[in-house]
C-alpha cells in the first residue's frame, strides 16, 4: 500500500480542547466534536418541546465548532429512543436539529437510531478552518483582555422558569425561555474573531463563565480576574424573582453558548468597535488574564478568589474521579 | 468572509451507506460513521469484560470505515456512565477501544463522558480514502460475484455460548467467544479490495449476510442469489449443540464484521487468488447479483426466496416505523 496511514502525526490537536483537529490537506484543518445528551441529565423531555431539545443539542455542538474559529461542515446523530417515544417526537427533535444545522449551512449526513432506556442524543460535528485561523484555548497571555460575545445567565434563568415558574414580566420570561430552549451558537462571531491575530485564545461558555474561563486560563498557563460580570437583563429579573444572585446565574449558569476570547490589550478597543458594527452588539470585556494562577472576582474594589461553579459533567455531577475527566474534550 | 461554506456541495455521500463522505481537499475524501451501543441492547455489561465491550464498539465502527475502502484516521467517544459504574470499568472499556484503535493506527481524539441510566457508548470514526478507491454499496451489477472476506456465524455462536452454555469442545468454544468478544475489523482487507476497480460495491456484514446483502443488492438496483453459505466451523459446532440451524447462524447472525464485496465475474478468480496470497485465507464466493430483485437461496438444486433475517435495529427490534429507518447510515 503506498499510502501508509500517518494519522497519529496528522492529528494536530487531540484531547483537551473544544474539538479535536486533524489535517486532511495542506490548506485546511478539520475539527470534530462529540457531545452526548441524556434525558433527565441534560434535558427534560417532559418539559421542553422535542424541537427545542433537538435545537439545543445541535447548538451545543455548533458552539464547540464556533469556539475553534471553524465553520461547521457536517453532523452525525446517534439517537437512543426510549420505550414509548413516538415517531412524531423523533421527527420533531430531528427537525429541530436539522433546521438549526441548515441555518448554519451544515448537514446531518448520517447516524444511528437504537433502542435505549431513556432518550439519548449523541451528536458529532465536523468543521473546517484555515490553519492560521484556528483558535485554541491555550494561546492566552497575561494582560489579555477577556471578552465575551454577549451577556450571560439567561439560559440559567430559562431553566429556573421551567423549574419553578417565578412571577416575572412577560418579556423577561420570553427572553429567558428563548435563551434556554433556542440558544443561538455564535458561529459567525467565532469565524469573525478567528480572522484576527489579536484573538489569542477562544472557547465557549457552555459550562459557565467561572468554569470555562478557569479552563482557558489554566490551559494558557495563566490565571484570570473577572472585574465586570455581564448579566443578561432576563437573568437579572428571574434571579431577583427567585431570590437568587444574578451574578451567580451569569458566572455559573452555563449553556449560554457565548464565546470567551482572550484579546491582546492594545487591539481590544478597535476589535470591539468593529465587532459591534458587524453584529449589532458589543464585545464585552469581563476582565483580564494574569500571570498569577487561579480565578479572582473584583467587586466594589475588593478582590476575592472565585471557585469554578459551573456545571462539571464529570466530577461535580457524576462523582467520577478526576482522572476520568481528562478524557473529555468538551 | 472569503470562504463561504460550500458544505452542501462538498458532502458527496450522505445518508444511506456505511459512512458519510465529504471532500476536505481535491485528493482525499473523508468518511465519517457513528454508532451507539446500549447496555442490554447491543452488549451485556454483566456477561462480557469491559475491555471486550470497548473492543467490540470500536470494531463495529472500524468495520464501517473498512467497508468504504478507507483507512481510519481518528475516533471520538461519547460515554454514558451508569450509576455504580467503577472508574476501573470505564478505564478498561477505554483500553479495549484504544488498543484496537492503536493497532489500526487510529487515535481516540476526544469525546464526552456523561451520566446515564445505563451504560451507553456512542462512537464516531473518521477515515480517509482516495476518491478513486471509495467503495459504496450501490455499485454492484447483475452477474457480479458476491464474496465475503471470511466464514460467518461465529459471533452468533459466541453469543449462544454466553446465553446458554451449550456443551461443545474447547477449541470451538474459544473460537466462537473470540469472534463475539474480539472481532477483528477487516481494515487491511477493505483497503486492499478498494484498490481493485473490479470490486464494484462493498459493505460489512454487521447485521447478518441475509440483511446486508439484501441492502447491497437493493442499493445497486439488483437482487441476489446465495448458492454457498460459508459457515464458520465454530458456528457449525455450537449450532448443532444448541439444536439450531448452522446456516441460520451464518445467514442471520450478524456481528461477524466480515466484508461483502460485489466483484466483476471475470476478475474474481484472479482477485481471490491474490487475496489468499496476501491474507492467508480465501475470498469466499457466496453467490451472485441478479437483475431480478429480491434475495434467493439455492440449496441442493432448489431455489427459495429468502427474507432478510438479520438484526434490524430500527424496525424488527424497536418497532419504529420504516420512515425513521431511512435516517440511519449504518
Amino acid at each position: 500500500m503506498e499510502d501508509v496511514p500517518q494519522s497519529a502525526r496528522r492529528v494536530t490537536l487531540g484531547i483537551g480542547d473544544d474539538a479535536a483537529v486533524w489535517r486532511p490537506s495542506r490548506s485546511h484543518l478539520s475539527v470534530i466534536t462529540s457531545d452526548a445528551l441524556i434525558d433527565g441529565v441534560h434535558f427534560l423531555s417532559g418539559a421542553s418541546a422535542p424541537r427545542a431539545i433537538g435545537h439545543r443539542a445541535m447548538a451545543s455542538n455548533l458552539s464547540d465548532i464556533a469556539a475553534m474559529g471553524a465553520r461547521p461542515v457536517l453532523a452525525t446523530v446517534a439517537l437512543g429512543v426510549a420505550p414509548g417515544t413516538s415517531e412524531e417526537w423523533i421527527l420533531e427533535c430531528y427537525r429541530g436539529m436539522a433546521a438549526l444545522a441548515a441555518r448554519q449551512r451544515t448537514r446531518i449526513v448520517g447516524g444511528d437510531i437504537v433502542r435505549a432506556p431513556v432518550l439519548t442524543l449523541a451528536l458529532t460535528l465536523v468543521g473546517e478552518v484555515a490553519p492560521s485561523r484556528l483558535k485554541r484555548r491555550d494561546g492566552g497571555k497575561p494582560g489579555d483582555v477577556v471578552a465575551v460575545s454577549g451577556p450571560l445567565g439567561a439560559s440559567r434563568a430559562g431553566l429556573e422558569i421551567i423549574r419553578s415558574s417565578p412571577e416575572i414580566e412577560a418579556s423577561a420570561r420570553a427572553a429567558a425561555l428563548a435563551a434556554y430552549e433556542k440558544p443561538e451558537p455564535r458561529v459567525s462571531e467565532g469565524r469573525w474573531l478567528a480572522a484576527s491575530r489579536n484573538v489569542h485564545a477562544m472557547m465557549d461558555s457552555s459550562d459557565g463563565l467561572s468554569t470555562d474561563l478557569a479552563r482557558l486560563a489554566a490551559a494558557s498557563g495563566c490565571g484570570a480576574t473577572i472585574s465586570h460580570v455581564p448579566v443578561h437583563p432576563a437573568a437579572e429579573a428571574v434571579a431577583r424573582a427567585a431570590g437568587a444572585d444574578p451574578n451567580g446565574y451569569a458566572l455559573d449558569g452555563g449553556e449560554d453558548f457565548e464565546l470567551i476570547a482572550a484579546v491582546g490589550p492594545r487591539a481590544f478597543a478597535h476589535l470591539s468597535r468593529h465587532f459591534e458594527r458587524r453584529f449589532g452588539r458589543p464585545l464585552l470585556a469581563v476582565g483580564q488574564l494574569d500571570a498569577e494562577p487561579g480565578l479572582r472576582l473584583r467587586e466594589r474594589g475588593a478582590e476575592r478568589k472565585l471557585a469554578p461553579g459551573g456545571y462539571d459533567h464529570l466530577n461535580a455531577e457524576s462523582g467520577l474521579p478526576e482522572t476520568v475527566g481528562s478524557f473529555s474534550s468538551s
